[in-house]
């Protein structure tokens, strides 16, 4: 897994690859049952309180921590999720008025499934307060979480 | 005006003074009627399909060239527009599944407002497509006629 964050450029890259066929890293984006297993760092459990995977529909959902505070994050969908593409705008509570926007391509091959995901920001400061992160132990690590948990979730629907 | 566009950065930004109170600019990008007098570049003429400047709500408008040919730019809002920040997201009937955002702040100090524009995109050649532009003569030359159209706007405004 690469993790991208130039200095001066307001922008986060991920690139990662999993043992699984697009469509089912397809469903774990878009099934509220699967996202809830795997989206979120450690330690914070993850509500989907929306997801409406088509164009110009909506998504919402709030991480808890174990005080049971809530860290919600919202947005609508542009164009309709395929797993080809899944394009989102995300706003956070915490911060009213700033937008990012995530493009996540999936290509297959051979069964292996890339996974590139471009976060862009309106600004650098922006950007650097997302990879800072709310919590403890910062954005990265947090990204990395997910994206291990998503491997371990994709690994059992293969089974499945 | 100053307009941004450094290599390798996915991003333009743009930076424009109006003698003109914020209020007035912000009416130039809300109310349709404005709007259609001058965004877009010379020789273009706009017609706005929809304009629902509130949390949520989309937008729609039709570049039309002298053939009667149309360019449709569509999208939503995020957070409810106003004279302080718009922040809208942009896509583009010619390049579908490439979404850019705008944040747009308003900053008036002693009657002349100060217009920022950061637009980012998923990638460099994304960006780097919008910079050249659908038309001859390229997207930055739309831009400043664009400006200098919306500056001939609210000067007229401010006399009314």
């Amino acid at each position: 897994m690469e993790i991208t964050a130039d200095p001066g450029v307001p922008l986060v890259l991920i690139t990662r690859r999993f043992d699984a066929p697009r469509a089912l890293v397809f469903r774990a984006y878009t099934e509220p049952d699967l996202v809830a297993r795997w989206l979120g760092p450690a330690g914070l459990t993850l509500t989907v309180n929306q997801l409406d995977p088509r164009h110009g529909g909506r998504w919402r959902w709030t991480h808890y921590d174990s005080d049971g505070k809530g860290f919600v994050f919202h947005g609508p969908y542009h164009g309709t999720p395929s797993p080809e593409r899944i394009v989102q705008t995300y706003e956070f509570d915490l911060y009213p008025g700033v937008v990012y926007l995530n493009t996540i391509t999936f290509d297959e091959n051979d069964g292996v499934t890339t996974l590139r995901q471009s976060t862009v920001f309106p600004t650098v400061e922006d950007r650097d307060v997302y990879v800072e992160g709310g919590t403890e132990t910062g954005t990265e690590t947090g990204i990395r979480a997910s994206m291990d948990q998503l491997d371990a979730l994709v690994a059992q629907l293969v089974k499945e």
